[in-house]
């Protein structure tokens, strides 16, 4: 009895100072995740005009419309890796051998060479580039790696959740939006763990040249920063333009490519993504490829009947499904841009592949609204047009543009976008 | 020109101290994910007896023998779902709402209410592991999470890898593994951040009591300590036991119930995981919950096939499918304990669930032998038998089996470690 006194005593005193009401404070990781898309979008009022229908040109999502849909070399391979029933347990933390061997042949194109000891599998191209910046900037060091801007809020959320820096380099969008490579340079300090490096470029639509890739290159190589390449638009490139993976050009840079069948296979959300490590002077040797190794047995890969249907997923599926989804992104630029141009105070950025397209907004011909969130938010209102506005992407004055949607319905945000900005330009 | 030697002047200066044979150091994290199992395997000579066929007892995949297999109506559903086409593009990152639902169904029982705004599906039980103590621990304060010894070592990998540290609290053998619950209260201190509880437990077979597990609760109610419940072998429990999820005892103790497909669905490489919220007080309403949709968003949740055929995986499975594990592995269970129990100098653990069953070992019995892993290793060598050792969960001097392979291997399995226990015994 007097023991059980002296335990409750003794329960008390320890937990006092915590008593009171229970709330649970969440981790610096979790309170320093954040999603900078949506912080910007709940600051806008999206209230759409009642008598037009909405046509949000937002999420780079190709399958939202149903008007582009995975082939059915796809599909017919993932109900047969079900059927099969041997694709059901564990797979290696990093994938199957002959799931690994597929993306190294599907890859190794134009110069580049990669073996199955090169692929890590991921669940999705998200996973991929966590993986990469994990392995590769160290928070306890301080250290800080380069993103574009524009560019893709995930690098910035990926980084600074687990505590490392972000430095922006600029593009240029008068320069097909290349990068300036003076400005890139002058960030770099000796905390710098990596480049990341966008081609083809969400939000810009740009699609570098051998030339470009080089001279980013010979940047990285002087410096010795490694190099993430996100090249999840790989291959979606207009008549014209030719797509050139970093690796296809051997340089002396070691080097992470991201990928993953998101885009290209119409699939975003069965979250495979993977991997490709290119490293021809073996600086990952040391510790790199074993830390990407470790840190993919965390939570181990990705969907084991997706592995399975890889091979013939990336074998099978026939180029007129490519040159279909080319052919209806390329047709929806163009009916973008010869509309947009029309308008008075906006001007449309030709892209040279993804899914997007850039405009710019001359606010100081907008009088009215204060900035883009503002046009954004108006064009919502009066319209029912909802676009991504620059400052998604850091880039304040600018808005994205979806291209996978229906045709009619892109020209028809178009025309609403142009009556938009007749209306409201100031002469 | 000179302003062409300048810069290259200038690249070299701020470079040179770089320059070198370039090697890319990983981060810290990476150096610090480690493969616990992996670390102690590799230190074992696994070289079969080329006499006798490898019987391996080691992976926690119901599916490597091809004896188990997942139930027709999940292979359909995920069929179906992929027919229909319609669960390709991206989910919100914390799941559909129609499969968030159905897991909320699927755990509402015995008291435990669950709606779909309290699951988030992951990419596996061990992304939700990972989400969990993610976001409930901080490095940056210093803090640590409470792990059962023995254990399944992925709690210290995923703690470690982001700066937490681990403590030990024991589990008594002779208890049906109970925990010691003074060894747990002496552990606690200001920086615990979150107690790991594993039940039905992996490595050891055992079921909590709802008694157990409301002591257990009071301790962490007194102490004001969060749960995180790692319930992935939630209902695998023998005739004559039950198992009680730790949220069915609505204790005021804030919750997060950790399970998925993996084991009871006999899909563990279809990476498809939940935390399950489970919190009377709203302690976690002020920053966890809004702390774990902003962690989904970094990588963004579980294969959208499975997640559209999740709702009638879990509906439509039917009754003896699931009687059919329990048989297979409660038969398992009684030829392993009936076959071992003859054994000179090992003592069997009847398992009350899992996949699972652990063996001690008297190594004063078999002093040939330095310990534990000595004698795993020697009885691969000699009877082509390879268990885990118990240096895999942290408790030397025992190893784990699996249950799961077919009844005939199961057999010769345990003749063979009955050999050679007998064989090496000292009498």
């Amino acid at each position: 009895m007097l023991d059980q006194i002296l335990r409750n005593n003794k329960k008390l005193k320890v937990s006092k100072s915590k008593r009171g009401p229970w709330k649970i404070e969440s981790s610096s990781t979790a309170k320093n995740t954040r999603n900078f898309i949506r912080e910007i979008i709940e600051n806008i009022k999206v209230e759409p005009n009642p008598d037009k229908p909405l046509i949000s040109l937002t999420i780079g999502d190709p399958t939202v419309y149903g008007n582009l849909k995975a082939s059915n070399e796809t599909i017919e391979a993932v109900i047969r890796a079900a059927e099969q029933g041997a694709h059901n347990g564990y797979a290696p933390a990093v994938g199957y051998h002959n799931a690994r061997e597929a993306v190294a042949d599907y890859l190794s194109q134009d110069g580049a060479e990669y073996s199955f000891q090169d692929i890590i599998l991921c669940s999705g191209c998200s996973s991929s580039l966590e993986m990469c910046i994990t392995v590769l900037a160290d928070p306890l060091k301080g250290q800080n790696i380069l993103v574009p801007r524009p560019g893709f809020p995930i690098y910035r959320t990926l980084a600074e959740s687990i505590g490392v820096k972000v430095k922006y380099y600029n593009l240029i969008p008068e320069k097909d939006w290349e990068i300036d490579l003076e400005h890139l340079e002058s960030l770099i300090d000796d905390n710098t763990a990596a480049l990341i490096l966008n081609n083809p470029s969400n939000p810009c639509g740009s699609v570098y040249s051998e030339y470009h890739l080089r001279r980013i290159l010979e940047v990285a190589y002087n410096y010795q920063i490694p190099v993430i390449a996100d090249e999840i638009y790989d291959r979606i490139v207009f008549p014209g333009n030719k797509f050139v993976s970093v690796a296809s050009l051997n340089s002396r840079v070691p080097t992470l490519v991201c990928g993953g069948l998101a885009k290209r296979f119409l699939v975003p959300g069965w979250r495979v993504g993977w991997v490709a490590i290119h490293d021809q002077m073996g600086a990952f040797d040391c510790e790199v490829r074993q830390g990407l190794v470790k840190l993919s047995q965390r939570t181990i890969g990705c969907n084991t009947l997706i592995q399975g249907a890889l091979p013939c997923i990336l074998k099978n599926s026939p180029q007129n499904f490519f040159d279909n989804l080319i052919d209806t992104l390329m047709s929806n630029a163009k009916i973008c841009f010869d509309i947009l141009e029309t308008a008075q105070g906006i001007i449309p950025y030709k892209p040279q592949g993804t899914m997007y397209m850039m405009v710019e907004i001359e606010l100081e011909k907008f009088p009215e609204f204060d900035d883009g969130l503002k046009f954004g938010q108006k064009l919502v209102e009066e319209e029912s047009v909802f676009c991504l506005p620059g400052e998604c992407f850091e880039i304040p004055g600018f808005m994205r543009l979806v291209l996978t949607i229906p045709q009619e319905l892109m020209e028809e945000a178009c025309e609403r976008i142009v009556d938009f900005c007749n209306r409201h330009y100031l002469f």
